[in-house]
């Protein structure tokens, strides 16, 4: 099968986007012709701004009406509408958050730092090189689920990326065009102390003359590519060059920046994941949670106004199970991005099915929409024929787009959507079936592996499949400490105080043993094996329970996808990776309920097997 | 401080071998001419053996005679004993041990596995690369101690390797020239299933074509290099192709391949390394130290008489301390090498201090010398100024080339010895501190690191530091399955039986609890934290004395350090390196002790510091 036939939740586009087509209204007319079951048409609406949009009945069909970018959210809103059978939206819809972006991991010489899906679509050994219908074709997904900006290389910013934004402009200018008619924008993750190459003696970031080197730079970035987003920056965090070199703040360093893009109308996205990654085991007072909090929230209010300070979820780095992150609650003054992780690292790496948006429902429980401006995602792309390792993946970016575009939404009908539009010949039952699965992947994979919110009993490095200890006595600051007696980080204020960077109500829920949440027990506590939990079982005795239940679970899931009639080459690939996911499941199951017992001695109570 | 300057234990020899010299008894000529304090004349002795020499007094001097390359050998030997003092052999010597070999596991592409003295000092890029002028220093450093074969090539043979043997022959014979002239000979590791590569469907070696295509690569390669030594095969093992695939013995392997080299005088020498390293770690039968017995003793006598078998010196991999490996009693009809292992992979990287000496002293306790027909060990040489890393990680190779020549050299003399030859501006007081640092230093490691014979608490992969359950539950066989009761493997009769595989008076000794070694207690027994050990301590607090002891005699080893008047740079390079070594016990220290204590509950009887 080609790559152009796999579209993804897109199958009744089959026709690629020409291109020939340089704005959305075109590419709008292009898709409605050979997509809508009825007659539809699309118009930019004087006036209007530019996302938005609203669906207008005309006889037998629909006149699409919008801004620039809008009329071609509308145009896929509808699409999908009439391919899901669900009544067309109406009046103007706008969306939720003005700048819903995708941050790739992309280095130059093809890899993917964290890619569970095949090599870089873009880079190849330290430039551009990509197949253009492969870009139109991720653009349509993009467009069709409203994602607007694209950050395209790493983070951790390897040379030669750096040219991106020097020598290399003009194929970054391409690139950029081949986006544009799916209202793409593109962004560079930049390094902070690339000034330094061009022969500036500093990156202080009060250096004059590194804000001389920056001025230049976005003039030229902006000369090359006018609707340029703006940079991204992980700064002094695992190594990475930063303004703490200096002596500064990250309100300085990213002030510094944002002045240079300010003129462009650019923006400049900072991202608040810095803790120290060189931490002594021994050292009990130092609390990795606490780290971004301490470092941001006291910069509240001093940053320009085209900062955006990005923020992932949870205080550590994109675990299974993490309490919201606190910084969220304790920046008002401050433009905030949540950030997400599509990527499956630490969450099965796109072998393991793993359906992000009950995550996220529950995460949006926590952290009200309005607490943030913006929201961004590393992203689960890659070469592979399916873009994304499993074919199950894609649903991750869809619910994302459509998050981003409206996080009121319902995750039970994301992904009853994303199979509808997926699998149209798939009968309604087995439809159903494959909704609940993917609805309950997430509680599936919680089951079989780190319990309690514990987090980080995952294999180092690679971050797959379980290592109780692996992490334990390294520099990551990421320790469970159990011993023969109790597990877990007391993080009350009895001991490290992380949940006193809360606001009351959620610091009072966490650190109650009566209203913390089981699934976060022992990311508040740390408990001995033989706690009595609020259902009357020991602690030690839910996590076997949990365990050999995520088993049998995943075990069900393999019956029930080798049951299910998908299409090829889904179905392969699917019952290929459930597979393997399986062998992941019972190694977890296997080995954290011999971890347990061989520290608390207990057997289970169902006389079950724990290896011994 | 130029490459040519660092000559190691042969400081008195500052010419560097003239490249015009193509016989031993040249070299001999010309290091006697330089290095001796007195008339000193080199001859070949008619009629002696090739190796043989004898040195005899001629007035105020010494005639060095011997055979081709045993006058080089004497030669050094008259040098060494001018040097170091010592009086001057008396009588016909001879090498105990015919083949002296050393085995590099250097990669083409100049990488070397396990390497820890940079890079590879004859391969880069994919091909030969390198300074015959640091090849002939070598080459010296080689005859000097009397090693007399090189494989040259990574056992794991990853392509071009396989080129070595096919169209990069006289590349190949250049450098085989190049070390002629110091007696030693070439051996390349080969792929058993290089006759794929060129159009043979199969590697069966039954298979008349395979048979053929080896025989015709055997054909070509001593018509390129007539002296060559032989070949070296890893097969079966960890992913390696072998007869396994073709349900034949490693009996019909080797012996196809021996038959292929006999007719030119080769040896076929085979790795006894085999066991499965996708062991399931719940299976508590497959104990991995039994594999290669099983495995190789049902063969002897099934092997052509120009075949070595090379088995590890213990029954896992080269760990700090493990009993001596049963397969060296159990094939008396068999030629078998002892393979030991200079490269410090699991004891400390050529970062930490570890003379190994009295570990082949103990060994050879166990072993004696006749045993074996030849040695072998894996070079810790790479392409560092100083050859070797650590400046005192030359002993170890001169060492081995002293134990090959004559094993019942003992450890206070050879360490003495170089001591005394590497830097002779030392005082004597000096010089002994510095020999009983060196000799005290294994049993040093052995204290901070895994203790009892316990092995494998080292971090995956890179093996340097403690991850105390960092191979717990992988697939490599390696266990020592701590609960909060017990901890260790039982392998006596009523174990996995692994103790049955020795001769009786040595599977009694380890199978007793009254008198198994205290080093290897948790080799043969798993045994409970509170098992009062016979000096009346308990199990756990003799865990912790050792740690905390190995950690202080480290810190004392700094301070000798410190105090002693090395010359530069190896007073630098030595410094530099026991401040990360001192690191490197503090966290082994302290890990083992606090897992130690997290199983056990037990607080350390003299109230020391364990960390929670």
């Amino acid at each position: 099968m080609s790559e152009t036939q796999r579209l993804s939740w897109l199958p009744f586009l089959k026709q690629p986007v020409p291109a020939g087509l340089r704005e959305p209204v075109q590419v709008a007319a292009f898709e409605l012709a050979q997509g809508a079951s009825c007659p539809a048409r699309a118009e930019i609406g004087p006036g209007m701004e530019d996302e938005a949009w609203e669906l207008l009945p005309e006889g037998e069909g629909w006149i699409v009406r919008g801004g620039r970018r809008g009329v071609l959210y509308g145009a896929y809103a509808l699409l999908e509408a009439l391919h899901t059978g669900r009544k067309p939206w109406s009046g103007l819809q706008k969306p939720f958050y003005a700048d819903r972006m995708l941050n790739c991991w992309d280095n130059m010489d093809g890899s993917v730092e964290r890619g569970y899906a095949g090599r870089s679509l873009w880079f190849e050994n330290g430039g551009f090189a990509y197949d253009p219908k492969r870009i139109r074709q991720m653009g349509r997904l993009f467009a069709s689920c409203g994602l607007n900006v694209l950050c395209l290389n790493n983070v951790n910013v390897h040379w030669p990326a750096q040219r991106l934004i020097a020598d290399m402009l003009p194929k970054l200018a391409e690139f950029a065009a081949i986006l544009r008619p799916f209202g793409v924008r593109l962004m560079t993750s930049v390094d902070f102390s690339q000034p330094m190459r061009d022969g500036v003696p500093t990156a202080d970031p009060l250096d004059s003359r590194v804000q001389d080197w920056w001025n230049v730079c976005a003039d030229r970035v902006w000369a090359a590519i006018p609707d340029f987003f703006g940079f991204l920056v992980k700064a002094d965090s695992e190594h990475r060059p930063g303004p703490f070199t200096y002596g500064r703040t990250h309100a300085e360093g990213a002030n510094m920046l944002a002045r240079a893009v300010a003129p462009h109308g650019g923006k400049l996205v900072w991202r608040a994941f810095v803790y120290n990654c060189q931490q002594d085991w021994r050292d009990t007072k130092t609390d990795r949670p606490c780290a971004a909090y301490e470092t941001y929230a006291p910069l509240d209010g001093q940053f320009d106004g085209n900062v955006i300070l990005q923020v992932k979820n949870g205080p550590f780095d994109f675990q299974v199970r993490e309490p919201v992150s606190p910084t969220f609650f304790a920046m008002p003054r401050t433009d905030l991005a949540l950030e997400l992780q599509l990527a499956q690292e630490y969450t099965g790496q796109q072998i393991d099915i793993y359906a992000m948006p009950p995550m996220w429902d529950e995460l949006l429980q926590d952290l009200p929409p309005q607490t943030v401006k913006a929201v961004a995602a590393v992203s689960n792309l890659g070469r592979d024929a399916n873009f994304f390792g499993h074919p199950f993946a894609a649903l991750n970016l869809f619910a994302f787009g459509e998050y981003a575009w409206y996080p009121c939404v319902r995750r039970e009908q994301i992904v009853r959507d994303w199979v509808r539009l997926t699998y149209p010949d798939l009968p309604d039952g087995d439809r159903a079936a494959l909704a609940a699965l993917l609805l309950d992947s997430r509680h599936v994979y919680e089951l079989y592996t780190a319990p309690l919110g514990l987090c980080w009993m995952v294999s180092p490095n690679n971050h797959y499949g379980p290592s109780p200890d692996g992490y334990e006595y390294q520099a990551w600051g990421t320790y469970h400490r159990a011993d023969r007696s109790a597990i877990g980080i007391d993080r009350t204020g009895g001991g490290t105080g992380y949940a006193a960077q809360y606001p009351d109500a959620l610091r009072a829920r966490y650190e109650s043993l009566d209203t913390c949440p089981d699934e976060l027990l022992l990311f508040f506590h740390r408990l001995p094996y033989d706690y009595v939990m609020r259902d009357g079982r020991t602690l030690v005795q839910r996590v076997y329970d949990d365990h050999f239940e995520g088993l049998a679970r995943t075990e069900a899931m393999a019956e029930t996808l080798e049951a299910l009639p998908l299409p090829s080459p889904d179905r392969e690939e699917v019952l290929e990776r459930i597979g393997r996911q399986r062998t992941d499941a019972r190694e977890w199951c296997d080995i954290i309920n011999s971890f347990f017992r061989r520290f608390s001695g207990a057997e289970d109570a169902h006389g079950r097997r724990i290896y011994p």
